[in-house]
């Protein structure tokens, strides 16, 4: 086991994505502390866990051993303090607003034992002004995951103005120990990395359907049985690498003229987001995976994103 | 076998696009006649596919009896009427340029058996343009594939403006039949569907490194090991269905305002495409993925994307 994996960590806050950390510790064998201000968090926290190792049981990508030994390492604590102790590494998941955040790491600071380290898994806020000034602050780092944390393991990383590079480079490989993939970025931008590509596409896509050029199930194969996939295989650098026999450079040298009249022309404004045809392509997309419902499409999106990462990860000698 | 899979196409023009036809034909029982105005072309083409067939049997992609099939069933034709014989379905994949196609489709028209359909790879020129006018534009189509087509399936398909819609409809049949996931564009917008959102992840990936916001394998993992595995599973509209209780309306009515937000942040400017940079993002990716040449990388993508599409093939009952 990696020197690098912590004995004990805090998740604090438990909705969707604290509650999506749980996994990624306690399969490596990390003692986990839960607390919520709100009692009910942790308990409908804990619940989730019991279903989600279920499914997972049922589909076999957990043995019942794995399972139970999951469960017999987390647990949910009344007080804020007691959550802490112990603990080397506090991943905060507090509702998105900065008065909140900012009084919940004030707390933490006070709270948590001298070294350890201070996460946030803010996906909007900057954590200059989330940590900025705390005694602590050199303690400070963001950590932002996709979700679900367990399966999608890139966690984008950012320290305050007074973090010390060694607690983000701990922390980093605290998060490479528990299987994750943490990138660094060197300063704050909107939307981090990830969903500002994510929002390029999402443009683009929507646009493509409101202006009437072809219908969302097109578009929609188009990113998932072309473009994805030479993506989930080598990156977007990687494929275009791949596109000229002397790579990257060249390829932008013969075809850089064409991507500026391409991007001249790509839609510059925001899609209109009109409801009508937005139910139109959940309606599509339904109909195209043959479910009847969000939640049964999570499900078949989870299980095959586990069997990529499974492929994924032994290609890659992970 | 399929109705719709044709008996024999011929396939005019033989380089990296036309070529990459040949294994989505042949590997059907097409027969398949290969035509290039330079005689050496063919020659190249068909020292490729060897060259190809050998390494998928070394990696256990296809046994010997399947390479010898598909061998069989390819010939080169040094007239161009020869290659058209008996052709139910023309592909055309001459040089980019709207003068050399026009004057390759009137002869395609003058050739072909009545009832061909005469089809372009085009990856940017108008169908329109290229057939427009001519006796026999009824049954001209685009068909525009991405690189290699039996590991991308997609085909991107436009009629002209006075194509049959069954020969529209029967091109996307034999496509279908052949294993491929033709999607049907409205209109011509300058680079198709995949081009254009392949442009707008360019252009922000690019972006992202250039102004110094994270290296490029930061960026790559990003999109490589986070939406990618989504993308590749249930495309963009269906990663936004799943990213809400009620689906992609109450999605995007949620958080409709930080998309404005963002996308108003996004560079709206073309990269700079600086070679020094691109260089080293090139430098990158070959040390990210342990190989010595853009030769080697394209091997190991493609027998990724092999690994995946058997996945996804399964999975989607294909």
């Amino acid at each position: 086991m990696s020197a690098n994996i912590p004995k004990t960590v805090a998740l604090i806050g438990t909705g969707v994505i604290g509650r999506g950390w749980i996994r990624v510790f306690a399969a490596r064998g990390v003692r986990v502390r839960l607390h919520d201000a709100d009692p009910a968090g942790v308990a409908n926290a804990l619940g989730w866990l019991r279903q989600d190792l279920e499914a997972d049981l049922a589909d076999g990508f957990v043995s019942s051993e794995e399972a139970a030994a999951i469960l017999s390492r987390v647990s949910g604590e009344r007080e804020l303090g007691a959550a802490l102790r112990e603990a080397e590494y506090v991943q905060e998941s507090a509702p998105e607003r900065i008065e909140v955040k900012r009084a919940v790491f004030a707390e933490l600071d006070r709270l948590a034992p001298p070294e350890a380290i201070l996460a946030s898994s803010t996906s909007a806020l900057d954590i200059g002004e989330i940590a900025g000034g705390l005694p602590g602050e050199r303690r400070c780092v963001m950590a932002h995951p996709f979700n679900p944390p367990h399966l999608l393991p890139v966690v984008e990383m950012l320290g305050a103005p007074r973090t010390d590079l060694a607690v983000l480079e701990r922390a980093c490989a605290i998060l490479t120990a528990c299987g994750q993939i943490p990138v660094r970025m060197n300063r704050y931008v909107k939307g981090f990395l990830g969903n500002r590509i994510q929002a390029a596409v999402v443009r683009e896509a929507l646009h493509l359907v409101e202006t009437g050029v072809a219908d969302p199930v097109a578009v929609d194969a188009v990113i998932r049985d072309a473009l994805a996939l030479r993506w989930a295989t080598i990156g977007n650098f990687g494929a275009n690498h791949t596109n000229a026999d002397q790579g990257i450079a060249q390829y932008f040298s013969r075809y850089g003229d064409a991507y500026r009249g391409l991007i001249a022309d790509l839609d510059q404004a925001p899609p209109r987001f009109d409801e009508t045809v937005l139910k139109r392509v959940g309606e599509a997309v339904e109909r195209r995976e043959g479910v009847r419902s969000v939640a049964e499409l999570c499900r078949k999106r989870d299980v095959m994103v586990k069997k990529l990462r499974k492929l994924k990860d032994a290609e890659q000698g992970r």
